[in-house]
């Protein structure tokens, strides 16, 4: 991430800015939506669902429904914790992945980044530390930063965070005498990384998180996108005290509406919800009451596995597309979700080599993104959800050539210094 | 406000907390909602505007032309700063008030609530302290102690907030080694005052703040809500890069979509956008598009008008029914806007009245809820805007009956003791 200087001499009120405003930075892939919206260019940066595969008269059939019903209180003020009725849907939704919940511990959000900001902001203090996959999703690394915490990532392989690594790092750093408040995690194709964390490892994890005192943040936006095989249950199935779990509507109906959740214990979701109703008052009644009569009258499971389909079919095209024309790097192979991650040959910066392959017309989100730490120079996302199957292959082929200049240049540089000494 | 505990024996977090977290309140307007719900209280409490005002068919309409012309885009993510076209047609609306502005300059947020909560984030740590009207509007005191800022009350009459009592205050926190961040106020129609800051003041607060360095914060909901005259020119109108603006659509169209605005300063405002996308990415494009299209199609401006009737009607019974059942108590006479501030009899105490009043079915909010320091429960506010006239002049007599019993009460008390002397 690129800091952005907190004033400059034209800001007269530099002096008056808050310690956080200083961590307040430009993420790489927000800077890219300027990119993304030039017809030419093939982004495969975004991280974007595609909205078209959701059949639009399902929505006007809610609206309809919801004006008739309900429209009144979809209208006005609502309560903090969100609608009561949508609550209770959202119960059936987490059963598909082994969770049983009460209604008076859902917490409806502005978006699950917003659940995140608020929880973040319940118990990070300066200077505490927060566990993460290597690499982590940019969004909850730029929240954690602006209540300036220290994030540590833990090392990760194809069957997710590994347990040994965690094990180690807690107690490090705890010999240093850090604090340490979560263990930050996308269990189920991981963004950017793809990968899920395996049924054994979940167990282990829990495990050690428990005996360290730790709260395990469950972020789990893609869970219900897979291609093949459902995921193992999600953490908090197992483990209702020491999880707190994020949920999204923004990838299995639409974002537009900005409707998350966030199941947490008792006591930690009382004051969520005060945290809620001081930073916005309430959620968006209007926005809460759509997607309840969406879940309501529509055939939700349907739309799913609808979503399924059109992903699996991007994921084999880019997967397809990596083996032709780059059949020498080694990327992720997800099993559902948005993006695949990429490691480039030694001594390509994914960082440097962006301007290029957008003078080539093709984006992908570099690696830094997704590291608090400043390294992932050597690793690329590509995210395949938005781009169609024939874009994916074009784009592919055209980071192929970009990539493969570099390489070569790289290879001419070390051959004329190894001639030169 | 009532103090939550942060944890009690049986949160197994209780350690976990941040320091921030001890400030949070559950706020007595808040807690009242539940009362709200039961029909037979009439509830002069709440806030809520009247929005069975706004003929349905107009959001129909909306709804229709958006999912027609931009349905993709409505349902996708968005900018973090805001759909373009809305922050458009705002300038028009800011203009009403003497604001000259450009698109660049505005940012879509969460109601305006979330605005405030941003801004406040840019510049608050804790310790630093912000100067507000007394009595204040109670969603910015729990933002602003979120933060662990000091509220200081400036006095403030029928003409608001006083320029001398502002200079002497911001003398005396100077001397005691304060750093003074904000001058928060809502300068038409004070929420909970109802009273609007003269044009002859407005010139002299941005003077005294200019002069001190001191960011002013205008909060103007209820601006276009006027019964009788306009009022004065907005502060921004006459201050470019003191003042940060803060606008919504909760009471001119309808709270439910969660929409307001922000006008700063360019500096500022980009810092505000890194903050939006660090707490949810981006505001709803449903919500934005679906107010963008009203302001397109619809006549607005008539509208506004229609609601400035009914909230006159309802502000003339309230003063009507106050004149005839509590005619000794003074109360402030609002030229728009939602609220009545009603000052107690001498001995009486709102907060403790009102589990009083509502055995008498009808509510109202306790004044300590709009200081910051725990005084104010000899005030009481009267909310006009949802009850219907009928309503409101049923829960002012009720309201009477429980003050000339509290009286009664006082004297025979008062008398009693006399005599046992």
């Amino acid at each position: 991430m690129a800091k952005v200087p907190v004033g400059t001499n034209l800001d007269g009120w530099l002096d008056a800015y808050a310690d956080r405003t200083g961590q307040l930075s430009v993420s790489e892939v927000r800077a890219l939506f300027a990119v993304v919206s030039r017809p030419e260019v093939v982004s495969l940066a975004g991280g974007m669902p595609y909205v078209k595969a959701l059949p639009q008269e399902l929505l006007v059939k809610s609206f309809n429904m919801m004006m008739r019903d309900r429209g009144n209180l979809a209208m006005q003020y609502s309560g903090g914790q969100g609608d009561e009725t949508l609550r209770d849907q959202i119960r059936e939704l987490m059963a598909l992945e082994g969770i049983r919940s009460s209604v008076e511990d859902i917490t409806l959000t502005t978006g699950s980044q917003h659940g995140l900001e608020l929880v973040a902001g319940l118990f990070l203090n300066a200077g505490d530390v927060v566990l993460a996959e290597g690499p982590s999703y940019v969004g909850a690394l730029g929240i954690f930063k602006h209540y300036q915490a220290e994030i540590s990532h833990i090392h990760t392989d194809d069957d997710g965070i590994s347990p040994e690594a965690l094990s180690t790092r807690i107690a490090s750093l705890r010999r240093a005498g850090k604090k340490i408040k979560f263990l930050y995690l996308v269990p189920n194709f991981a963004n950017p990384s793809g990968v899920t964390l395996s049924k054994a490892r979940r167990a282990k994890v829990l495990e050690i998180c428990r005996q360290n005192h730790i709260l395990v943040l469950e972020d789990n936006p893609y869970g219900l996108l897979y291609f093949d095989k459902p995921t193992p249950n999600a953490l908090r199935s197992l483990d209702e005290d020491g999880v707190i779990y994020f949920g999204s509507f923004s990838k299995i109906l639409v974002p537009g509406f900005r409707v998350g959740y966030v199941l947490a214990p008792p006591a930690i979701r009382q004051k969520l919800v005060l945290a809620q109703e001081s930073a916005i008052l309430c959620p968006s009644a209007f926005s809460q009451m759509m997607i309840s009569e969406y879940l309501a009258n529509s055939d939700w499971q349907a739309q799913i596995s609808t979503f399924r389909s059109v992903y699996k079919e991007r994921r084999d095209a880019a997967l397809a597309a990596m083996k032709q024309h780059l059949p020498k790097l080694s990327t992720t192979k997800p099993g559902g979700g948005f993006y695949l991650w990429v490691k480039l040959p030694e001594g390509i910066d994914s960082k440097a080599m962006l301007p290029v392959a957008v003078k080539n017309l093709v984006a992908y989100t570099p690696g830094t993104a997704f590291y608090g730490d400043g390294t992932g120079q050597d690793f690329l996302r590509i995210c395949y959800s938005y781009p169609t199957p024939e874009d994916i292959r074009v784009g592919i082929s055209r980071l192929a050539s970009v990539i493969n200049l570099q390489t070569e240049l790289l290879d001419t540089f070390a051959t004329t210094t190894n001639r030169g000494k």
